[in-house]
């Protein structure tokens, strides 16, 4: 275990957490208290902590989707898995039906489900959206729309090159949760890199140099 | 106070929190135990809970962002804290140079400054992608960033079409804040319109109906 910790930078105590939470399989028994872990470990130590601290999942989340990747689900349901645990539970009840009315609107010709928590949640912003006083009137909505395609068509490309139910399970976890980190992080440096190109302003503060300048 | 709890559906309990932990002001005192609340005190308790409910903020992050919002910061400034409230408050010295690098590569002729939270928070989610086994052969990361570029585009449009440092940094607050949320949901059905389309699988479970798929 102490190796494992070593490999992997995680403390042992995590370690022993995520075991006793049942995340991580115990090693196999050597000694009575020396136990044997391979590179099966090491990978699945290092999925369980970009789970929790990248994509900012719980450990009680992070076992359900781990759980599924270890099933033998059919992968539509690891899919629907990842996709609940990522999201807000939303009763669609108490949504407002003329938001997700609007929403249906937004994306003619898209085929999805009426529970699809990604419908219910977009309802919810548009509702909070237009709360604040905000008014849709250039298309912010539509061009999410649009951008949400390409990111989608990049993610079932990743899957389709994947052979094998557990690479493509693992592939729909790890899509999912980095899928969200990975484009609020880039949208930050592209609302930078767009207002520089528009208002010509230099960044805020100067303890900051700028990259790719001169490039 | 009681009106302004039936407006807005925030019990009165929740208002009298927000005001002592100065994220809404008073009320104009008409009587000692009667205070007179406007359209301002209903538009910024929508934008409170929006913030927090929404946008997944904490109270502090909320107060901090609206602080931002009622200060007379130059916008850029007010974008700087958006970005950075938002974002996990990350050391550059403890990141990956060869990951840092490697996410300017990817964003050529992009101007952004070196401590962008956004390029920050990529060059982990390339170390946790990498660490997890998988690789970018199919530039998963590339299209992603093709996607940003496009929504930061119509966030910046949206601030275009306002006027006045007020309107204009609630913008810039709400669509950072909301425009996370908002891809987070459309990539969801996004997600599901694609495979629908690619693999012709029906929605993995049958409690819901399908949407727009007679259009």
């Amino acid at each position: 275990m102490a190796k494992l910790s070593e490999a992997t930078g995680v403390p042992v105590a995590s370690i022993k957490f995520y075991i006793r939470a049942g995340l991580l399989p115990g090693g196999e028994l050597l000694l009575p208290n020396q136990a044997d872990y391979g590179d099966s470990h090491v990978r699945r130590l290092r999925l369980i902590r970009g789970l929790i601290e990248v994509g900012g999942l719980t450990v009680a989340a992070s076992k359900r989707v781990i759980d599924a990747v270890d099933s033998d689900l059919p992968l539509a349901e690891t899919f629907e898995i990842a996709q609940q645990t990522v999201s807000d539970d939303l009763d669609p009840a108490l949504l407002d039906p003329a938001a997700l009315r609007r929403i249906d609107e937004l994306l003619p010709g898209w085929k999805y489900s009426a529970l699809n928590p990604g419908r219910l949640a977009a309802a919810r912003v548009l509702t909070t959206f237009e709360a604040v006083g905000q008014q849709d009137e250039l298309g912010w909505f539509t061009r999410y729309a649009d951008a949400a395609l390409l990111a989608a068509e990049a993610d079932v490309d990743e899957l389709v090159a994947r052979s094998g139910r557990e690479a493509q399970s693992e592939t729909v976890i790890i899509g999912t949760v980095l899928g969200d980190a990975l484009f609020a992080a880039l949208r930050r440096v592209a609302q930078e890199h767009v207002s520089s190109g528009r208002f010509g302003t230099p960044p805020a503060s100067d303890k900051s140099t700028t990259v790719n300048e001169a490039r």
